[in-house]
């Protein structure tokens, strides 16, 4: 018996998947979820591919409600760049949550992590920074930089976006990007101190291996979204600035021991000065969020298999609407 | 720069990859090279589906020398045959192991996992068998027991079967289909024990979660190879002959321990009693086998990343051979 399989490419996904806020509601529905309690989802499977100065990881979770579950495999080598590829790719499959059967292949070189990616930073945004924000600010000048200044713009319609980055030229384009794709004004700052003192919301997006912001630079009223670290040795901002921070949330306590910047908290003996809760929780109504205008707030995002599942069924569902992509009998 | 994708559906592998001795080599050289300790192969990722009484295993392995290494996603919905779909199912992804990139889907519905594993069996019947077999058992009446045999038969050309299953008419199936397959005679047994007292080789292919054999089974110059468990709680035979055999050797010890019927030896209390060996130090050197025609020994699969790998490297290389398969640009 020949079954169906959808096969998706990345220029059907980008069709199908905007960043929009779809997007971000259906990734606030699966981090509500998992506040639920009810979700399944293991931890990340990891392998290094020394030889290759490769690694590859696997995320996946079953959340109850949705029809579908996926698989994400995301493969990063970081010596792709010296022969003209990206570092970053990967694709996600699709299975049925009721037979298992596969449904779907989204093969989206990684854009439906990125999707996902920035619509939980605008989940964040949403619940966690103060209700208004005049300016934006962003430490990195890559994709996610841009994508996560237009995600938090969905809920937070900054008028001013500031842009921090090591190479001053990237910082530069990123911040023109940013004004054109928003339609606001942006500029670059000249260290992530001078960033963080004229922003109310900050989003890092960096590989820092040590922070840049240090304490101080968490102000009253103030929020930021470190979502760069997703490994051991990752470090944005100074493990100081989590305990003193009145609310740390981050999207999965245990992932974020040991690949968050909880981690660079914990490696500093702080934890037990830092209470953490998980996003989910706060959505799902069993945790408190911002109590006050002028709390001081971080959210600690390390990418989590609820949003693969329910991005990837989004992508899906819309595809089909648009009656994208090929099928193949199995 | 759109690249190619080769997709591979389960009618093209079956024509790609028969089970036969350039599959049991390549499963062979996959264990050697686990055997030289340079293969990374994480833990399984595994996810249970409470709801729809599912679970699903990922594995995965880097092997040095394969150019590319295979992410494996088995779902097993074990209420499938109540709606007519099979319980087991899958597919494998092959990603080159110098770029990351994906470079096949190979949609078998767990196909090449059936070969791999028998292969597997057949790799353990080589190097661990009596020199001469002439009569192999099976416990099962599966897909299993007719591959595991019809492996076994490529390495040890046995003139006579026996088969054994709780269902009298699926066991006189099972023998008649192995008697045309493999051209010899086929008979099935009145119990496990009866089986084991007329074969030099068995191979246990049930998912039976209490032992089948007892000790006593496992007679001077006979090799059993148990591949039914690979699940805690699953166990085919009892934990005292495994303490008993001149020779245990497993897949992978630390997945035995938790898997295969070594955890049921560990359950027993019965460890301390047992040394495992590693099949890929035996093939590599580093261990011993059978020492004499009278050894008794033991073989565990549960089924390791390795050979996901191997025989998915295989089968694209074999089906790129044949001109099978399509290609979709990414």
């Amino acid at each position: 018996m020949t079954r169906d399989v959808t096969i998706l490419t990345e220029a059907d996904l980008r069709k199908a998947v905007p960043l929009d806020l779809a997007a971000v509601d259906c990734i606030e529905r699966a981090f509500r979820e998992l506040g639920g309690g009810k979700v399944v989802m293991p931890p990340v499977l990891s392998m290094e591919l020394p030889a290759a100065n490769g690694e590859v990881d696997v995320k996946t979770a079953y959340i109850p409600g949705f029809d579908s579950f996926a698989i994400k495999v995301s493969p990063g080598f970081f010596d792709n760049p010296l022969i003209g590829l990206p570092s970053l790719n990967g694709l996600m499959i699709l299975f049925s949550a009721r037979t298992g059967l596969v449904e779907a292949l989204l093969l989206d070189n990684g854009y439906l992590t990125d999707i996902r990616t920035a619509a939980a930073g605008a989940v964040a945004a949403r619940h966690l920074a103060p209700s208004e924000v005049e300016t934006a600010g962003v430490l990195g000048t890559g994709v996610q930089a841009r994508l996560q200044m237009q995600a938090a713009h969905l809920v937070r319609p900054f008028r001013r976006a500031l842009v921090w980055g090591r190479d001053r030229n990237k910082a530069e384009a990123c911040a023109r990007d940013i004004a054109s794709l928003l339609g606001i004004e942006a500029a670059i700052s000249e260290s992530p101190a001078a960033l963080a003192a004229q922003a109310q919301l900050v989003i890092t997006t960096t590989p820092a291996r040590a922070p840049l912001l240090q304490t101080g630079a968490l102000r009253a009223g103030m929020h930021i979204t470190a979502m760069g670290s997703d490994q051991a040795g990752k470090n944005e901002i100074a493990p100081a600035i989590l305990a003193a921070a009145d609310l740390y949330v981050c999207d999965r306590i245990s992932q974020c021991e040991t690949m968050g910047e909880l981690s660079s908290a914990c490696a500093a003996s702080l934890q037990a000065q830092v209470s953490p809760v998980e996003l989910g929780s706060l959505l799902y109504g069993t945790a408190h969020g911002r109590q006050s205008d002028s709390d001081r707030t971080i959210c600690d995002l390390t990418g989590t298999g609820v949003q693969d599942t329910a991005i990837a069924t989004l992508a899906r569902d819309a595809a089909m609407r648009l009656g994208l992509g090929a099928t193949i009998g199995v």
